[in-house]
C-alpha cells in the first residue's frame, strides 16, 4: 500500500472541498445569512486538515494500483461526508451532527432523501450548500481532482473505476486526465444550459439553479415543501427531460459532439433505458388516468416520476405513495435498475442488467446443448469473462447488502413497506421511497442506528460497493 | 428430441397417479364421505389419458438426454396437477376448477398455500388427498417412478437432475434407480416414525398421518383452521423438529446408515443450515418475549415458525403477521434461502447460497490480486466453473422471476406487504406471507389472472426454474 500517495491525494481532496465551500460562501454574503460564519469555520478547518496532509505526505513513488485506488475513493468520500456537514451543525439550521452528516452524505452521493421536515425555513446559502454537494458527488469528486491536478499519480484510471458507476469503465482519450476533463466540461455545459433554460420559463434564478444541481447529479434536494409540483407545468417537462438525459452514459454524449451519430445510435444501453423509460411511463399513464383531468397531465406526471426513479434523482410532482398498486410496484421495480453506466445515476445500472441477462440467456443454451461455446458482446465488443462474473457476483453481493440493511432497519418502528423502500431507496440513491419516507414524508423519524446504516447504505450504493467493501477489509490492509 | 419416449414417462406417471389415489378414495369409503365417486371418476379419467400413451407410444430408442429431461419433468408436473385438481371440482368441495387447480399444484410443489377460508368443513377424504399431494410431490413422483419401474430410459440421471432440488445432484450408487430406491425408502422410513411419535403423543390417527404428509414433504396443509396452534407444546416440538429434520440433505442420512458420521459432520451445507436457524430462533425469540408468557414458550414459537419458514412448510403455531417488524422482516428473508439442497424444501436452498457467497468472495480476491487463481470447494469437493457460473445465473432468473410475479399481483386490489409476501411465499413453496395471505388468512380474494400466475410461480419454484424455462422456449422443439 502506497500510503503516502494515498494521504497526499486524500489531502488535494479536503483543498478542493475548501474551495468548493467559496461559493456557498459567497451566496450566504450575497443574501445577507447568518451562516456565513459556519462556512468560514468549515473552510478554516478543512484547511488546517489539509495542510499536513499535502506537506508531510510528498512521495515520488506515484504508482498506484487498484487497491489503493478503492481505499483513496472510500476514505475521500467518507472525510468529504464529515467535513460537509460541519456548515449545517455549525449555522444551527440542523443541530444534530448525525442528521447533518445524513443530508451530506445523501447529498454527496446524489440520494436526495432527507431529514428535513421543512426545508422551506433554511436559508439560501445552506440550501445552495445541500444541492450543491449534488453536482459536486454526481460527477465525482476524485475525477474532478484528476481534471484539475496535474500531479495525477500513474495509473490513475484505478482511481476513476473505483469512482465511475458501471461494470465498465473505458477511457475515452488515451490520458486518464484528459478523459475526466472531456466528462467534467460536458457536465458543466449541460448545467449551464439547463440553468438557462429554467430561468427562459420563469423560474427565479436561485431556484433555477439548486434545482439544476439536483437534476444534473441526479439527485433531487429541492427548496419546496412540495418538490416540483408547485411549478408550471413546462417547468416539470424541462426537469423531466432533464433528469432523463443526465441518466445517460456521457461517452454518448462525447460521441455526439465528435459527430458520430450512428456509434450512439447502435448503444444498446440507450434503447433499454429508452424502451423501459417509454413503456412504464405508458403503463403508469394509463393506471393512473382516472385520478387525472386527462391524458396530458396523466403523462406529464408519470414521465416525471418515471423519469426521476429511473435515473434515482427523487424529484416528485405528485405524491406517487397515493398511486394505485401497480404504479408503485413498477416504480419500486424501477427503482433496483437505475440508469445507464457512465452517468451521475445510481442504482444497478442498465448495462449490468443487461450482462445479467445476456449471462443468463447464455447459461440456458449451456443446459440444452452442454459443448455449445458463446462469447458474449455488449455495444460491439467482446465482454471478457472476467467482466461477467463480477457483475454476476455484483448482484450476490447488492442483494446481501439489501437484505442486511433491510433487516437492520426492521428493529425501527416502522411498517415493512416503509422499511424495504427506504432501504432499496438509500441503496439506490434515489431518496423519497413509499409509506412513511414517501415523497410526501421524510427520514427525521428513524432512530439515530438507522440513520447511520442508511447513510452507510448511500456511500456504499454509489460506490458500488466493491471500494469500500475491499477498503474495510483486513486483507487490503495486511502486507503479502 | 425423443418424443415418444417423453410420451411413453408422461404415460407411466398418469398409471401411478391413478394408482396413488386409490388411498384417498379407500379413505373416503372408510369415512363414508359422499367423494368416493369422485374419486372414481378421476381414477377413470386417468387411466382412459394413460392408456394410448402406454400402448402406441412404445420406443426401443430409451436415449434421452437433459432437453428431454426438463420436458418431461415440466409436463409432468402440470399433467398431474391438472388431474390431481378433478376431485376437489367433482366432489363440489372446491367448486371452481382454477381455485382447485391452485390448491392442487400448491400441494404437489409442497407450497401449502391455500384458497380455503375453512377447511374443517372438508371431508375426511378430500383432506387425505390434499395432503397426499404434498407427500408425493416431496420427494418428487419422477424419482418416484424410477424407483419403481425396471423399463427406466438410459441415463435417467437427466430426469433426477431437472426433478431434485440444488445445485448438484450426485447419484449415491452407481445406478440412478438404486439412488431414487434409496432415497423414497429413507422417505417412507422416517414418514412412518413421525407418524407413530404423533400418535404416541396422543394426535389422532388421521390427523397424524395428513400432518404428517404436510411435515414430510414441507408442505404445510392441514386440517385445522388455526394450524398447529391447538395442539400441545409437546406436539409442536415434534412437529418443528421433524421439519427440521426433512430440510436436511437427504444424502446425508444414506451416510448415517452407511455409519459414516464423519462425513456427516463435516457438511458444510448442515452446519450453515443449523447455524442460521438457530440464530434465528434466538433473535425472535428475544424479539417476542413481551408477548409471550415465558422464555420457554418465546423458545417454542420462534423454533416453530423458524423451523416452519426456513423448511418452506408452513406450519404455524402462532400468528407471526401480528409479530414486531424485527422478527417479521427476519422470516421474510429467510423464505428466500430456504432449506438444503436434496431435500424436500423449496427456496434457493442453502448450498447455493454457499456457492454464491463463495464466489463472491473469490471475485473480491480478484480484484485485490487480479492475477490470483482459486478453486472454489464445496463438501470437499472441486466446485467446476460450470456450477458456480449457472448458480450466478439462477439468482439472475429467480430475481427476475420474483419481480415478474410481483408486478402482476400489484394489478390486484392487496398492497404491496401482501403482495410481495403472497410472490416469495408462492415461489419458494412456503405457503403462508403476510398481511391478507398471513398464517391466519388464505389466498381466496386474489382475481383468477393471479391465482394462475401463483400457481406458475410455485411450479417454476419447486422446479427450480430452468426446466419449465427450457420446455417453453422455442429452441428445445425446434431441430437442430
Amino acid at each position: 500500500m502506497n500510503k503516502k500517495m494515498v494521504l497526499s491525494i486524500l489531502g488535494k481532496i479536503i483543498w478542493v472541498e475548501a474551495a468548493l465551500l467559496l461559493l456557498p460562501l459567497a451566496v450566504s454574503i450575497i443574501y445577507g445569512n447568518s451562516c456565513v460564519y459556519a462556512f468560514l469555520i468549515t473552510i478554516a478547518v478543512a484547511v488546517i486538515m489539509a495542510f499536513p496532509l499535502t506537506f508531510f505526505c510528498k512521495t515520488d513513488n506515484k504508482v498506484i494500483y487498484s487497491k489503493e485506488g478503492f481505499v483513496i475513493v472510500s476514505l475521500a468520500w467518507i472525510i468529504m461526508s464529515l467535513i460537509g456537514a460541519l456548515p449545517f451543525v455549525i449555522s444551527g439550521e440542523i443541530p444534530s451532527y448525525v442528521d447533518a452528516f445524513f443530508e451530506t452524505v445523501s447529498g454527496f452521493t446524489t440520494t436526495g432523501a432527507s431529514i428535513l421536515p421543512d426545508v422551506e425555513i433554511m436559508s439560501e446559502g445552506i440550501l445552495f450548500w445541500r444541492s450543491f454537494t449534488h453536482w459536486i458527488g454526481g460527477m465525482g469528486v476524485l475525477v474532478f481532482v484528476m481534471a484539475l491536478s496535474a500531479g495525477v499519480p500513474d495509473r490513475s484510471i484505478h482511481i476513476m473505476r473505483a469512482e465511475m458507476p458501471g461494470p465498465i469503465v473505458d477511457k475515452l482519450v488515451p490520458k486518464a486526465r484528459n478523459t475526466a476533463k472531456i466528462l467534467y466540461l460536458i457536465y458543466i455545459g449541460m448545467t449551464f444550459i439547463e440553468i438557462l433554460i429554467l430561468v427562459m420559463c420563469k423560474m427565479p434564478l436561485f431556484e433555477a439553479v439548486v434545482h439544476t444541481f439536483g437534476t444534473a447529479g441526479t439527485g433531487g434536494f429541492g427548496v419546496k415543501m412540495d418538490s416540483i409540483q408547485g411549478y408550471s407545468p413546462i417547468i416539470q417537462w424541462v426537469i423531466a427531460v432533464f433528469m432523463f438525459l443526465f441518466g445517460i452514459n456521457f461517452n454518448l454524449y462525447y460521441l455526439l459532439l465528435l459527430k458520430r451519430v450512428k456509434s450512439v445510435l447502435k448503444s444498446s444501453e440507450l434503447w433499454v433505458f429508452v424502451g423501459v423509460g417509454v413503456f412504464s411511463c405508458a403503463a403508469i399513464a394509463l393506471n393512473i388516468l382516472d385520478t387525472c383531468s386527462g391524458i396530458g397531465e396523466a403523462l406529464r406526471l408519470s414521465a416525471f416520476q418515471v423519469s426521476s426513479i429511473m435515473t434515482t434523482t427523487g424529484f416528485a410532482t405528485a405524491d406517487f405513495n397515493l398511486w394505485p398498486g401497480f404504479s408503485k410496484t413498477l416504480l419500486l421495480v424501477l427503482m433496483f435498475m437505475g440508469a445507464c453506466a457512465g452517468s451521475t445515476a445510481g442504482g444497478l445500472k442498465v448495462s449490468r442488467v443487461i450482462i445479467l441477462v445476456k449471462g443468463m440467456r447464455r447459461e440456458l443454451t449451456r443446459l440444452l446443448h452442454p459443448r455449445s461455446v458463446k462469447t458474449l458482446k455488449l455495444e460491439g465488443k467482446r465482454l471478457d469473462e472476467q467482466t461477467i462474473s463480477t457483475t454476476a457476483s455484483y448482484l450476490t453481493v447488492y442483494t446481501a447488502c439489501i437484505i442486511l440493511i433491510f433487516l437492520i432497519l426492521s428493529l425501527d418502528k416502522f411498517d415493512i413497506e416503509t422499511n424495504f423502500s427506504a432501504t432499496v431507496a438509500c441503496f439506490n440513491n434515489i431518496g423519497p421511497g413509499l409509506g412513511v419516507v414517501g415523497p410526501a414524508g421524510n427520514y427525521s423519524e428513524y432512530s439515530v442506528l438507522s440513520k447511520l446504516v442508511l447513510s452507510a447504505a448511500m456511500l456504499f450504493g454509489r460506490l458500488e460497493i466493491f471500494p469500500l467493501l475491499l477498503c474495510f477489509s483486513p486483507s487490503t490492509w495486511t502486507k503479502k
